[in-house]
């Protein structure tokens, strides 16, 4: 691990003088969870534009550095980012990065008030742009997050029924997760049955499934890491006409999206792929959020997909797929996959069935 | 609960001429929901010194915050922060105050370039400070949390045996508090035995309980919000005399905290009741982390304890006190209970005993 995690740091590195700046001070958790190894709340990391890095945390995370990342110098320290600017200004640096999409505002003035010449530039987000493409490494692990979820899917599927609230179902989903090896859920798990289907967004709830129930489950298993991220919506009895509609038209505009997620395409025509096909039924004021969104070591990253937003894809990066339409009132319907794009054509990592399961 | 949160943005509006705004941008989402009820990773406030506050959010949670909170005046967009901005220019604020300990440079720089004559001035934690001194409606919420993490603990004790991995036990107590009436855990668990009590954020592995080990398990409960703390260290087997007198050397000084933990107060004193002991003892060094933290919304919030920080204890302020020893290669020992700061004396939340547990 220590040899991926030095390359990476080498690969930092090398774009630090293209961006200006003799060193890069790394405080958001997550990247510094990337370059080293290490899953710490409070740490930080120096990079120089030459020479070894240097690793900040405090007493609780020192000893689990010293496992994880033992070819880094580690300073023992509460205060990461005071400590390791107040290094690079003794190392002689002049101009030091920061991450100013995560350093707070406050938190700068506290280290530009530090003693020492060095100028503090604000870089963007250069980490999130090594992680945007991920290695075959990462992508075996999301993959695993992926199956784990696919599974916990088919070991419940058989347990829905009417009567069960949809706080049971969650519940339930995210135990079969961990029993089948997540470390933990990706994120909050949604459970929307029946009205409270056109809530994007909505938080299980006491309602009990009910025949005529469209039932929206959206959630994922987390895996060295790594978060998937999968939805499937099922009905509850036989369904009326216009549930049924509404379903396989997200699923073609889901599969529209999917079939568009190549290479050299920009982001905001995988957006439409979905959108148009759901604007073009007379949806397009009930699909009320972007597309999808990057997957990784975060549940949300690079590349967002919505909003206007562009930007090309690329091999290797993974990413969700997941239009809705939402009723007021009535319910709703979203279909989501995990999937990396790949010269050859989308590799689905979530496998679940699209069909519409009448359970 | 829409009267409740509007006495809470009066009291911050109240605040606000004496820091020289007009209004108050709130930013961070924890303080957004303190202040509204809406619990949204995309949402900001509008807090005018004078005249009704503003909420804006993006369409993933517009029908909860109209349940929530449908006194409020809603905007749904997803640029929340530069909506607001340029709706308190528009209305003519002249300073418009923002969370210097929440708004990145980033999106400072983001909120600065606007169209608009609004100053956009740097605030200290104003909201934090309003979130300090728990309400009585607040510390039943959290009193609950905490007996559901009692009781977790109680229904989980009589399974721990030889073989058990650190991982089983964290997975068991985890879905004891959700089948007591938790909405989630408070935090990611700890259980820690044998050797692995001596990283204090040990992440619970596949390491299996055995005869002769100290086991720590640092856990709690999520309800309606608040965050329940506790950790309790129990010995399978019978413990040897260095496991006990270290055992007893925590106990007390975790009893001397909490007895000092009393209004008017500095914390540096309280953490010192702890510290002092354990120091007399010759293990100073092996304390490698502040006593506690208040806990509220947020399983870590003001005030913290340790590391030289200062300040008064309140009445109503909830708090952790949560002293270790760690010895590397050997073990630990933390004793943690969740208590409230009253007139009357420390009123403990979590219930459960400090005697050591033999298994």
């Amino acid at each position: 691990m220590g040899e991926l995690h030095e390359r990476r740091r080498d690969r930092l590195a090398a774009r630090l003088a293209a961006a200006d700046v003799d060193a890069m001070l790394v405080t958001r958790p997550v990247n510094v969870r990337y370059l080293t190894g290490l899953d710490s709340s409070n740490a930080a990391l120096l990079v120089p534009a030459g020479g070894p890095a240097v690793l900040a945390t405090d007493g609780r995370y020192a000893g689990t550095a010293a496992l994880v990342c033992p070819e880094l110098e580690l300073v023992v320290e509460r205060r990461t980012a005071e400590t390791l600017t107040s290094r690079a200004a003794g190392a002689g640096a002049r101009r030091l990065g920061f991450e100013a999409h995560d350093l707070t505002v406050a938190r700068h003035a506290d280290l530009a008030a530090l003693d020492g010449d060095v100028a503090l530039a604000p870089l963007p987000p250069l980490v999130e742009e090594l992680r945007f493409v991920k290695g075959e490494d990462e992508i075996v692990l999301l993959a695993e997050a992926c199956a784990i979820t696919d599974r916990a899917f088919d070991a419940v599927l058989p347990r829905l029924r009417p009567g069960l609230t949809e706080r049971q179902v969650a519940v339930a989903l995210e135990r079969q997760m961990v029993d089948f090896g997540a470390e933990g859920i990706a994120f909050e798990s949604i459970v929307a049955s029946g009205p409270n289907g056109a809530v994007p967004h909505h938080r299980p709830g006491d309602r009990a499934l009910q025949p005529g129930d469209l039932v929206t489950m959206d959630f994922g298993a987390r895996y060295a890491g790594y978060h998937a991220d999968m939805t499937r919506t099922v009905a509850i009895g036989e369904p009326a006409g216009w549930q049924r509609d509404v379903y396989d038209l997200v699923r073609a505009a889901q599969q529209a999206a999917v079939d568009a997620a190549v290479p050299d395409t920009d982001v905001s025509r995988v957006d439409a792929a979905a959108r148009d096909l759901i604007a073009a039924a007379g949806h397009g004021a009930d699909f009320t959020h972007g597309l999808g969104h990057g997957v990784g070591l975060e549940i949300h990253e690079a590349p967002l997909m919505g909003y206007g937003r562009t930007g090309k894809l690329m091999d290797r990066v993974p990413i969700t797929a997941e239009p809705g339409v939402y009723l007021a009132g009535r319910g709703g319907v979203r279909i989501e996959d995990t999937l990396v794009v790949r010269a050859n054509g989308p590799e689905l990592l979530t496998k679940t069935t699209k069909d519409l399961l009448v359970l």
